[in-house]
């Protein structure tokens, strides 16, 4: 009498970039949780999946704080998945859910590893989200990597990057609020195009081509910059764009 | 009185990952364009979107062969974009119809490019689709990428592929049915583990972890391989793979 556990894709920001079978679970589950940091206000998560939720839902928040402390990690990771065991266990369903993809850097992963570890036999389901990148490269109309090039996807600012840009011309920088005078000076120096996007697809959504424009300001940590090889960042479809 | 035109990601097989804005745009389209190579008997993605289509809908089929001939696939781009372009003028919205993401390896950004060239002011947008590599890593429950670690798609056999290995340890290598005995070669030297995932979504999905009982086999041309430096490939979800 197990109930069963999902991983849900919100996607980046937009309700409508949710698909049919995520919104089908949300509209069936008795119990949705929520990573929550301990700066977070509330979960953006959630507020994507909230025209969703049918009404009488339980919100399980867990605690799951972005630190790199191993030890720290575990116990959070440990104590989610038995809250969420919890309500398992009296055969509730519960829908995790994760902002964009929950195979690409979520913690959705960890915290299913160690429900595996408690019981082996549960029964799973986790639902692919639309990426930020892909999400950020619709609203900018052009491509991420086409016919036989490779994309890398570097979730952090790295010291390799200049020789990453001299082999990959696409590329996608993720989380690149740390770190961002670094990004730009690589780029400058390699002479390659970059363009930010932050919060693609909320309210807060805006695009910015000229990175030189942002060192020495922050930019919001939902923040990528897409690199792409062929890009000419010329006007092509910038009417979903926010002023910038 | 242009009317405006849709790029819409299908997502790589089952229905149900078609996203709500995708879905939206389908019921209210009256022409639905389909990219179809020579060899292609049925158009996988409008398969995929058909249970949306509301009923008197237009199908416009256009020719966009497989080939790498530039000459060949600059002149359908510009046939495929003039035959779009003839429903636009007369005021009919037209959806382009893209297998998983319309940003990533598909014509869709060209067949936009030439339309862009004719008509600068089209009113366009993108709509996002799942990717094929994240509906597999769904479907295996498993990571693409974690933590701080990149994450390289390669769309194609090369020969670099041993020194992407050796650098990083998570990989998407996409059409694989070409060149797969050298893939399977080359992970076996480097003692790395790939699953393969063939049709994901569809009825016809398969998921296959020992890569060397296909050697010498033909694989369907829509699979990848996926490579995942901390994957365990133990049963962690196995209940939604088909037989192996």
């Amino acid at each position: 009498m197990t109930g069963k556990f999902y991983g849900l894709g919100v996607g980046p920001g937009d309700p409508k970039l949710l698909t049919i079978r995520a919104v089908e679970i949300l509209r069936s589950v008795p119990v949705v949780a929520v990573p929550k940091s301990s700066t977070d206000k509330n979960s953006i998560a959630l507020e994507i999946a909230n025209p969703y939720l049918p009404g009488p839902v339980e919100i399980l928040e867990l605690n799951l704080p972005m630190t790199t402390d191993p030890a720290v990690l575990e116990r959070c990771w440990q104590a989610a998945a038995e809250r969420v065991l919890d309500h398992l266990r009296i055969g509730s369903d519960v829908a995790f859910l994760t902002l964009g993809d929950p195979s690409l850097y979520s913690t959705y992963q960890f915290v299913l590893q160690k429900l595996r570890a408690i019981c082996p036999e549960l029964e799973v389901e986790t639902v692919p989200g639309i990426t930020s990148f892909a999400a950020s490269a619709a609203v900018l109309n052009q491509p991420l990597a086409s016919g036989e090039e490779p994309l890398l996807i570097l979730p952090a600012v790295d010291n390799r990057l200049g020789a990453y840009i001299e082999e990959f011309p696409n590329l996608v920088l993720m989380k690149v609020s740390r770190g961002l005078e670094s990004i730009v000076q690589t780029l400058n120096y390699y002479q390659k195009q970059g363009v930010l996007v932050s919060r693609c697809g909320s309210q807060q959504q805006s695009v910015v081509r000229d990175l030189n424009s942002l060192v020495g300001k922050g930019v919001d940590y939902l923040s990528l910059v897409l690199v792409n090889g062929n890009a000419t960042n010329t006007s092509v479809g910038r009417e979903k764009e926010d002023a910038e």
